[in-house]
């Protein structure tokens, strides 16, 4: 996608090998490319969020340990690398398996081939996460242009978070039909949620679709409702973090109240995610999926550009108030629309999502 | 209320009739108390917002116009601090209901008399104001307390924005229950929604129970629906800026996606309310009533404390990026358990509004 006029992706690597990523931290007041070196450069910046969202945070652990075989080949290199990326974020599914599929290829072959097959096999991890956020976006758009030939006016979506292409590798989850539709000459307008406490929204899709001169405007994450009681949007689409074999989708904080407001307003309501989110173990998200409760700092104090061009943080709420801060809510299947996925579109329930290990997706 | 561990209300006078407010601008970094003398000091105080709520708006408005007297006490002087102070917030109801009261004793009276019949006015409105608050917590605390003697532990209550004793003389509206419970020895706790934009909930809300010795927690406005799916609200209290006659009610941004998680999960949603909101004229709040859009900088700049220990602002959205911004919403009746007024507590619907004019609360 394109930042400052040139095309871009997450994470790259240059002619040498060398593995670069966009440091997220100080987005959308300033776009910083940094290289990834050391096993500590790879480690830092997944534990301390210079780079987030499950894909993208998969892919780079994956040349992690792919770089580490440059300093130590063995396969005691290979378990230390793994250690210590698995601490980066310990509950990121996306993490292991971009691990484990070095891993596999890297016990296959002898330690002097180690450096390229693991690079080969990152930059091979890298592409399969590209063409995941690629068939989301055909898949979804198709959606879109069939309402765009209905209703033959810009189709108004609204998102929550920030499932887009910095959360990937390319393209992104939600914002994936988003890009491909305006790339098919289907006119859209996002509305963009805020997404406290992090403020995803404000901060990375508000800045994203800019660069990419996708219509949207910026919403605080109360407004939602408001717009769906006057017409104002035609389907929301969101991203899912985990999703159950029965369609329940465990999403950013404040996903559920949205698909409340979509259901009581007849607004078609899309959870787009690869297939590789779906735990098939669990099919009632409420009782089953635990919540991860995040620093509390994260609502007191808020980052932004200050007036002297700095970016720093300030603190809003009274210094002796605690607060507490679930980060993800589980959004029931009965009011989703769609699951919109990299193998085809399915209904939010266990049989129609029986229907992708036999590759079967549902007529749109 | 408690500030600093004395009794304070939000506007009062002192021994030589002199009026003090709290300049809320500041909260909950600094408490700063400041006179308002001229009419210009009042005029700004209303609109550039050191006193908000309806409420304490109308109190303010209405020493306003009887402070004027003592600069010119002519039928033309009432008519220029009418007109000035109107424009302040020209779409508050309870400006004109408070410069209306105001007015009429004045028009009553002679000229010489009007200094004192004007403060006196402006006094007895006030007291009445407090009332007000006072009646609806005895009401709303009842309610709390017929549900601590059923589940025997602390009650769980959110609220969104603040309808708090600042937002009024004292007691407030939402708030007035939860002081009247706590100060009749029911336990209670209360989660505190942030209320983007302007962040009442982390501002105002949270420094008034904190000051006042009640058990609370802040949450961003997007996880009060995963808080009712996990049963760890047992009702929900919000104010009303404006009512129809069939119980619809427009307040603070965010409110309607709150109701609906209530009505999900089976959790009573209440609605605090002095019977002066009901507008007895409309009965379709969504058709009805038009929603004001406010400065999109609401959304891009968050105020708070900087780590230098200044209040200052920072921006959080790409420099490009549009915002939107309406400022309240509307909850259907249907998803409203009870409103709690002034006259007691009542269905939110046509009929059992209607008793409102001949005084029969329904039983609670």
């Amino acid at each position: 996608m394109l930042v400052n006029g040139e095309l871009r992706t997450s994470i790259w690597t240059d002619d040498d090998h060398q593995v670069w990523i966009i440091d997220q931290r100080w987005l959308p007041h300033e776009v910083v490319f940094t290289e990834l070196t050391s096993l500590d450069d790879f480690y830092n910046s997944i534990k301390d969020m210079w780079v987030r969202g499950a894909p993208l945070i998969g892919v780079t652990a994956a040349f992690g340990i792919a770089k580490y075989m440059e300093i130590n080949n063995s396969d005691n290199g290979i378990s230390q690398a793994y250690a210590q990326l698995m601490k980066a974020r310990p509950t990121a599914v996306n993490l292991r398996t971009g691990l484990d599929f070095i891993c596999t290829r890297l016990k296959e072959c002898r330690e002097g081939d180690r450096v390229r097959v693991g690079f080969e096999a990152a930059v091979e991890f890298r592409l399969i996460e590209i063409g995941i956020s690629e068939a989301i976006g055909r898949n979804g758009a198709q959606m879109i242009g069939a309402m765009y030939r209905e209703k033959k006016r810009p189709i108004n979506i609204l998102t929550h978070c920030n499932a887009g292409w910095l959360a990937t590798v390319d393209w992104g989850t939600a914002t994936a039909p988003m890009y491909w539709a305006a790339q098919s000459d289907i006119p859209i307008h996002v509305y963009v949620d805020e997404t406290r406490p992090r403020n995803q929204g404000a901060q990375s899709t508000a800045w994203e679709l800019g660069q990419n001169n996708i219509s949207h405007e910026l919403i605080v994450d109360n407004a939602g409702g408001h717009l769906m009681q006057h017409g104002m949007v035609d389907m929301v689409i969101v991203g899912s973090d985990r999703t159950t074999a029965s369609g329940d989708v465990c999403n950013k904080i404040g996903t559920y109240l949205k698909a409340l407001a979509a259901k009581d307003n007849g607004v078609p309501f899309y959870v787009a995610l690869p297939t590789t989110t779906i735990d098939w173990n669990i099919d009632d998200g409420i009782k089953q999926i635990e919540i991860e409760n995040r620093s509390e700092d994260e609502i007191h104090f808020i980052q932004g550009l200050n007036a002297n061009g700095k970016i720093s943080s300030v603190r809003i709420s009274p210094s002796s108030t605690r607060a507490i801060n679930p980060a993800f809510d589980v959004t029931p299947s009965r009011l989703i629309s769609k699951l919109i996925t990299n193998k085809g579109v399915f209904s939010a329930d266990s049989i129609s999502l029986q229907k992708i290990n036999s590759n079967l997706s549902e007529k749109m």
